[in-house]
C-alpha cells in the first residue's frame, strides 16, 4: 500500500455511497444498487469503476445529466427478447431491471436479450453479467459508450471503448468472469493514472493530434483510446455498438456523449443484456462439472519462462474481491479529499470517520 | 496477380467441389451447401477456407473423419433456444441446419441460440451469419477448434483459434460483417503463407518450443498460435469454448481434434448459432437507416497520416466478391495441381480444363 494510501471498510463505503445517492433523490432501493455496483468494482480491484466515480455521478444527479426520479419503461417485449427505455435514469437501476427480464424470459424460453436506450454510465458490466450465476444461467451485459475510439485509419472519435462481460457458472471454482472494453484499455485506467500521477503504455492512447502518448493528462485531453489488437477491436466495438444503441433505438457512434462532458446533459448510452438458460441445453450439475475441468485444464497448462501460475479470466477479481472483505479497499489521497469535500457538500457523514482501518494520510 | 496463379470462375470451381462431393457420399443437397460454403470464402478473398481446403475434407470423408450419410439429430429445444447432434457429420451440412433453426425459433420468439455437439469444421463463420440477413435478422456464428493457443502465461495448447462471425443488415449498403478468430491470425492464413512460400509476421505465431517465428513452417509443426491482443483474446477464446463446446456438451478445449490430424477421426468440434429479428426491437427500415449512418460515420472520420479510406468490417470481402464474380478465383500452383490430382483420384472432371480463364501455368 502507498503511502498515501487509506484502507476503508466495503460497508463504511457502501453506507456513505448510498447515503449520498439518497440524498442526491434516488430511493433508498435504487440508492443500494447504484452503490453496490460501485463497491462491486472496489472490491474486485477495478478501481476505476468504483467510489471514484462517485464524484461525477453526483454532479450529474444535481445537474440533471442523470434522473433520479425515474424508472425504466418497456417499449417493446416478445418471448425472447425486449427493449426497454431507461428515460435518462441512473445506468445501474435501468441495468439491473434489464437483466432480470433478461432472466426471466430466459427461465421459459432457454435464452433471451434485452436492450436498453436513453439510459447512462452503467458502472462495471461484469456486475449484471454475474447476477446470472445464481439462477443456473450465463449472463452477458455490454454498453456503449461516448466516442473514444476511431475506425481503423481514422483520427477522430467515432466509438465508444465499449465493453462485453460475460460470467458462467463454474462448480468448485468461482464463476469464469470476463469483463473487457473492446479498446486496448478502459478510460477509467486513464483516470486513475491521471489521479495517482502515473504514466500510462504508448499503446493504450492517442493525444489530440493522433500521436501515441505515454502522458494520461495528454491522453484525457481530447484523446483517443487505441482499439484492441487493432481492426478486430474496431470491429467489435462497432458491433456492440449496433447490438445496444443502434438495436436499441439509442444513440449511437458520436451520439454517445462522454460521463464527464456537459453534466447536465443524459449521456444516451445504450446497453444489452442477455441471459442463457444452461439446463436448456445440459444439466446444470454436468455444465458445471465441464466448467470446472476446463479451468483445470487452463490452470495446468506447462508455463512460459518466468510465470508462476495461470489464473482464468475473474480469478485474479475474485481473489481481490476475497481479500478487500477483510481489508478493506484503499482510497487514495485525492480521492479522500474528493469524498470528504462530497461528505460536506451533501451533509452525509463521512466514511473515514469511523472506519479508517489503516495508516492516517 | 503473381505469375503461378490461374483464374478459375467462381461456377467452375463450385461445380468441381460439390461433384467431388457427391463421389465422395454426400447427398447432392449437402454436396451443393459444402461447397456453396468454400466458394464463398474464396468470393470473399477469403483464400484461407476456400479450396484449399477440398483436399483435406476429401480425405476426412474418405478415411471416416467426417461421416457423409448422417443428419443432425435435435438433442433439446425451447421456444428460443436448441442442441444439435451433428452426428460427426460434415460441419456444413450440420451449421446450415442450425443456423436454419435459430432463425425459425427467433422469428417467433425474438432471438434464438442453437448449439452444435460432435461437429467438424464448419469453413468460414460468416456464411452461417449472413444467411440471417434475408430475414430480416442479425446473425451469428462460432466454432472452437484444435488447440492451438495457450491461455496467457502458457506455453502449450489448450483453446482453439476459436472465430466469431457477426452479420448485421444495412439500407443502402453491403451488411456489416465481422468474421474474426480470436487468436492474432487464423491458422488457414499460415498454411497459405506456407503453401505460397512466404514468411509470417513474428506476432502470429509460437514455434514448438514457446518462441516467436517467422517461419510458417516451424509454426506448423507443432508450434501455437498467439491470441489476439493478449489476455483479452485468451478470454475471448475461452468464452467461444464454453459457449459452444462446453455449453453444447460437446468437445471442448484439448479433446478437440485438428482439421488435419488422424484423418480417420472426428474432431467433435462444437459450434453456436444466434438469430436476433430485428423488428422485434425497431422496424426493420429504421434500423437498416441506423445502420447507414453509423456507416457513414465511419466513412466520413478523418483519415490518420497515409491511409486514403475507412473500411468497415465486410466491405473489403464484399468488394473483392463483387471483383471475383467477374474476373474469377486465383488459383496457385500448388493448388491447382493438388485439385488436378484429386479430379483424377475422383474421376471428375477438372476445373481448369474448359474453365482457365488466363495465361497457364
Amino acid at each position: 500500500m502507498s503511502s498515501n494510501e487509506t484502507k476503508v471498510s466495503c460497508d463504511a463505503l457502501f453506507g456513505f455511497c448510498a447515503a449520498c445517492f439518497e440524498k442526491l433523490g434516488l430511493s433508498a432501493e435504487d440508492a443500494a444498487v447504484t452503490a453496490e455496483n460501485l463497491l462491486f468494482a472496489n472490491l474486485r480491484g477495478v478501481d476505476s469503476h468504483g467510489v471514484i466515480r462517485l464524484k461525477v455521478y453526483a454532479d450529474r444527479l444535481r445537474a440533471g445529466g442523470f434522473k433520479a426520479d425515474v424508472h425504466p419503461e418497456i417499449i417493446s417485449e416478445g418471448d425472447a427478447c425486449a427493449s426497454l427505455d431507461a428515460r435518462q435514469g441512473v445506468g445501474q437501476v435501468a441495468g439491473l431491471a434489464a437483466m432480470k427480464l433478461a432472466m426471466a424470459k430466459a427461465e421459459q424460453a432457454g435464452a433471451a436479450l434485452v436492450s436498453v436506450r436513453n439510459s447512462n454510465h452503467f458502472g462495471a458490466a461484469a456486475f449484471y453479467a454475474l447476477k446470472a450465476i445464481d439462477r443456473g444461467m450465463i449472463g452477458l451485459a455490454a454498453t456503449n459508450a461516448g466516442a473514444s475510439m476511431a475506425p481503423t485509419g481514422g483520427r477522430e472519435g467515432r466509438l465508444g471503448n465499449n465493453p462485453v462481460a460475460i460470467a458462467v457458472p463454474a462448480g468448485k471454482y468461482p464463476p469464469l468472469t470476463l469483463d473487457m472494453a473492446t479498446g486496448s484499455v478502459a478510460w477509467g485506467k486513464i483516470f486513475l493514472a491521471q489521479q495517482k500521477g502515473e504514466k500510462i503504455p504508448a499503446a493504450w492512447a492517442l493525444d489530440k493530434h493522433g500521436v501515441p502518448t505515454d502522458d494520461p493528462n495528454a491522453a484525457a485531453d481530447r484523446g483517443l483510446i487505441q482499439p484492441l489488437g487493432g481492426y478486430k477491436g474496431y470491429g467489435l466495438s462497432l458491433f456492440i455498438d449496433i447490438l445496444t444503441g443502434v438495436l436499441g433505438g439509442g444513440a449511437f457512434s458520436t451520439q454517445v456523449k462522454s460521463l464527464y462532458q456537459s453534466l447536465e446533459t443524459p449521456s444516451g448510452s445504450a446497453q444489452a443484456f442477455a441471459a442463457i438458460r444452461i439446463d436448456a441445453f445440459l444439466p446444470r450439475t454436468e455444465f458445471c462439472k465441464r466448467v470446472d475441468q476446463l479451468i483445470e485444464l487452463m490452470h495446468s497448462c506447462p508455463l512460459a519462462p518466468g510465470v508462476e501460475r495461470i489464473f482464468v479470466p475473474g480469478e485474479i477479481e475474485h481473489e481481490t474481491a476475497q481479500r478487500r472483505k477483510s481489508e478493506g479497499i484503499p482510497v487514495n489521497a485525492k480521492l479522500r479529499d474528493e469524498l470528504v469535500a462530497l461528505a460536506q457538500e451533501l451533509r452525509v457523514p463521512s466514511p473515514f470517520s469511523a472506519d479508517d482501518q489503516a495508516e492516517p494520510v
